[in-house]
């Protein structure tokens, strides 16, 4: 199965630090793709670069979603997910939900970290839409300096343990998901510092999405994420337009 | 004080019909000016096209939010509302959430009617972003067939009406709120025809703008609404580029 | 239109406060009466307070409702709010409520802060009254002690600027209310001193009452808020033995 | 023992049946006291009523409290009981609460079922009082026409039973509540005609009231629950406005 | 009325202590009869043990519920509460249940104190079964050290009511249930030392199961406590295995 | 991997259907072995079920968990899983939630269909204690009559078909989960007769085991899946003993 990485943000850098915390948990016959945003900004972290990066999303998607079994938007808060399941085809994982989903199986309450407090609130809103609020002991952040995005990590890695230790032993967190796609591949590493298990989203997320693809979901056609009707547009990218207005169905339909 | 009527939606007709119900409610001195999306979709009805259209909302908010005390997302379900009160300095009410508050003062329980499917769908979610699912009754919606966005609340002036009073009858709403931008003006006409206060949006929407302009709220230097950081960005409109970039605010400071 | 500004409370110092807090935030044409309660407490300050003083607030409504627009409660807390709107005509808004409402547009998560520990109780019952405890961060109390009720923001005014930080900086609130009638017209003074949105309720809730009667909502026929049958009574006062008793709408008819 | 069973209603026949139905529950040793209320409406139906009936409750309790070791509030409702709790220090029980606790034991969701419409408003109020909605299958009323009050469970017996009936096979009700002073005593003679257990709320409050005098509690000197510093008041019954002035305790303290 | 105390710990002492604690509290009438478990742990203290002592219950349950009226869970956690209602026909009732439930006649959130953590994580799976999340506190527990489980309150009654006060001042508690068996008994002597009401579980079950044998419930034929159809067994105590076959009644009919 | 699927039921043949339907869905080089209850019933139904189920499933874990990367608890309704997962170090799965997780991402409501009213019961439970209520649309069940339980989906598809088509109408289900084991296999045949996506809990099952054994968590050292303090036991089977008394780990670290 081929699955899409669809990075929203617009470091490569950041792409590639995904793709090689993915690619060692992906099971045999599975092909990951990555893609970078082309526009927007480096990292997403706040609630206006969401509604930004989620509408790249869609843009994206149109132009690439028939070539993949599935898609994963890999930016921790998940910007267009619901939008993105309402308007295409194929299964599309959350990096966050995918990492919530999976860490309800190993604790009665997840803690997540992160690295400014800015996503600290857009997190939030991501929890609550899950409807997860009951299973999450909080969001703890700190705005921690550094050098560039991809760096994140290697530089910060002992104020990430200590933020997992604090969600730990003052929020009541059973596992702690490490949030921001910066932070890809960095759970191995604070496996002996942190006394509960980690989950690293990117890994949740691949693994959810080869879920779904075995599942082998039918679309659907009632429900909430049913096919909008079609809908003229203006001034939209072209292959989103013609998803909306629902003429790449026609010019497939006339093949 | 001026207020911006921003109408996330390409169609102009929508946005007079909007200014038309707006303009007996405001208070001697408001001046309501109404703007109408440059691109996007002629009405906006499902999770894909809010995501686009909040994405146009903010595009709009950068080219304008310095000349008016207050704007008005004057699109029910409130496309881009929580982006733009982190980004911008000047109060911003959604219509949505204008009128379930406001509903909240005339029951215990609102119901909303609208007139498509997938409209209610994307409703329910502003309903939950709001938190205020405890005080809703439901959603109900019928997908009616109508000749011209403009034109659906002439037209399907019965099948609203039945609706709110299913929403009375069936679900246990002490108040009904008419959902959609196009059903601005009709609540007066339904008065006699429904057991319930109905809600016309745009109203309490203006009526809610001018009370945060009287109360002059400082911008949140704290919380989840305050400022993010600076960022770099890349393809976006020069003026949304300047905001997120926080080159306006230099530009200002340097003047 | 003409808005009654109904304080449960004894003090007429304090009904002048809130008139004097309020009177700038009207519109053109509206004009504020006060009255303050002929018997009961100074200020009311716990629930058995409110239980006496929801009662005097009917007794207070059934006199005067037909000479008004709209009616406020204005005592935080609201006391006879939802009764007063099942029995009488008239719009009745509670200024607890318009404050909460309106800080719903300000912020995720509202705090509440007061000057006795007592009144935090009874708050928290409205909070849970209006079903909006996922909104509030919090309430903040620290009983003061003061020379007399109308002297209470004039003597107090740093320790209640303390308990909005802390509102802020220890619960998460992103804006502040501050509850108590003997807090009218203090917002703006302790603006500078929290970073974050302050609402003061007496103005929330003449806005609110002036969109309430600009919106002219019919009186429920259906629903929580219609007008309870008729049924004798013994004891109470005249004019609210005979709205219960439906001897006034009798009255009205046969004129 | 001594336990008094406070009717805030003026119907005096309804507290006999009240006690009628209690006192073959009670325990050796126990005592039951009626107490009808010198003023208000022959039964409580609506939220304005219950505003007024709670005000008369604490001038009833004022004056007898120091006689009994616990009162029971005998309408189904509870009006006045958190402010009675904070108010006096003997143990206060509501027949309504009662019988709901009580319920969470013979079943997951319990129902409610009454004879008029306006009732089920004001209890729906008293469930969420409780914070016992999850626990709530419905409240299930229809406004029955009845020669007296206190005639209604032997002219309405069957349409109670119809109701309780509806509200196992709709609501999913496991256990029903018969709700309303006025059905005391009723529950024995539906069993025959309703598939899950009934709960007569006075004989769970009788039971209750017991249980707290046999925990025999402290009056909390902390929570929500302590007595509220002494207030002056204006215009009170001289009992409660001496208890509410705190002379009460003083007089006692001086004797 | 006979009311079985079943232990389904296996300490003989801690069932005399419940039953020391038990009987002072009891009616006229009423009488109590312990039954210590013949196999699991000596105090249930996790969530496993609570699965095999639950177990465990039920075989106890079938060997001895024709006896009694009534019967107490007398393990704070109630194992085996849910499935023994479905099960039996006579009303059962749980420690923790019946001291939350009373709890909430006395303040407006209650908090459990106990003497292991382990204990706190099973005992928050119980809040949650019975909804009472919104009357909750908050659980305070402290691993204490203790010479053998009987000896626990003659051991630690100061480091219990330290976290009793801690209840009360850090979490807000109006109220404090001592959570576990081995305190039986100990309200009274820290009577003094917390500012607000004590529950002790087992007085507060034994006034719930008088109760509950008064009021004579029927055994539910329909909702989730009805008993569920015969089913084949294997390997199960003789006991059990006729009372899920429904070779009981069968036995029972036939004679 | 070596995953191992525990059914707590005694029917072989359900065992031998489960991997049936599980086997075409695992990733190269994950192995499945199956084990059957030695006791108990033949397919869990009740509560009263699920109690012993839970018991005998931790028998099987203390018997064989060192020889598989994870379990899976293959009974719709997970008897045992918190339990288990306190208790052992292996991730251990729930069949039902598992289908609950991954269907959060197929719809903002899940339905789940079932064969009998009384499992419904359970399965409403098991929800609440993953605390999905507000993502679940409903619970469908019907008892249908079936000639053995391994032959229920043969017999019973349309009747399940139509619960499902019942669960998207009515109770407005976005996808629907089949629950109970017997069912496991039947969702393929099912696809085009139902409009949403439907989920095979034991699909959904391996490929979050595989999942987790993935991500490779660390037993928790905090927290509620902490290992409970070693405890003396009587009467238990000797590998779950050794386990509860950490004689097995005392063994281990002998050797």
């Amino acid at each position: 199965m081929r699955i899409l990485v669809l990075n929203p943000n617009t470091t490569e850098a950041v792409t590639q630090m995904l793709l090689a915390a993915a690619r060692p948990a992906v099971a045999d016959g599975t092909e990951l793709v990555g893609l970078t945003a082309p526009r927007g900004v480096p990292y997403i972290a706040s609630r206006a670069e969401a509604q930004l990066g989620g509408a790249i999303t869609l843009e994206m998607l149109a132009d690439h979603h028939r070539d993949y079994d599935a898609a994963i938007l890999a930016a921790f808060g998940d910007p267009g997910l619901l939008p993105a399941r309402e308007l295409f085809d194929l299964p599309v994982i959350g990096m966050a939900e995918a990492a919530m989903l999976t860490a309800c199986t190993l604790g009665q309450k997840f803690g997540i970290v992160t690295f400014t407090t800015t996503m600290a609130n857009w997190y939030l809103d991501t929890v609550d839409t899950y409807r997860l609020g009951a299973r999450c002991a909080g969001i703890r952040a700190r705005s921690l300096a550094f050098s560039a995005i991809e760096n994140v990590q290697a530089e910060k890695e002992q104020a990430i343990a200590e933020l997992a230790r604090e969600a730990v032993e003052l929020d009541g967190a059973d596992v702690v998901i490490l949030g921001g796609a910066p932070l890809a591949g960095l759970a191995p590493r604070l496996r002996a510092q942190v006394p509960v298990p980690l989950v690293d989203p990117i890994v949740a997320a691949v693994k959810m999405a080869e879920a779904l693809v075995t599942l082998a979901p039918r679309k659907a056609a009632a429900g909430t994420f049913s096919r909008p009707p079609a809908k003229a547009t203006s001034g939209l990218s072209p292959a989103l337009a013609a998803r909306i207005e629902h003429l790449d169905t026609l010019a497939t339909a006339a093949q």
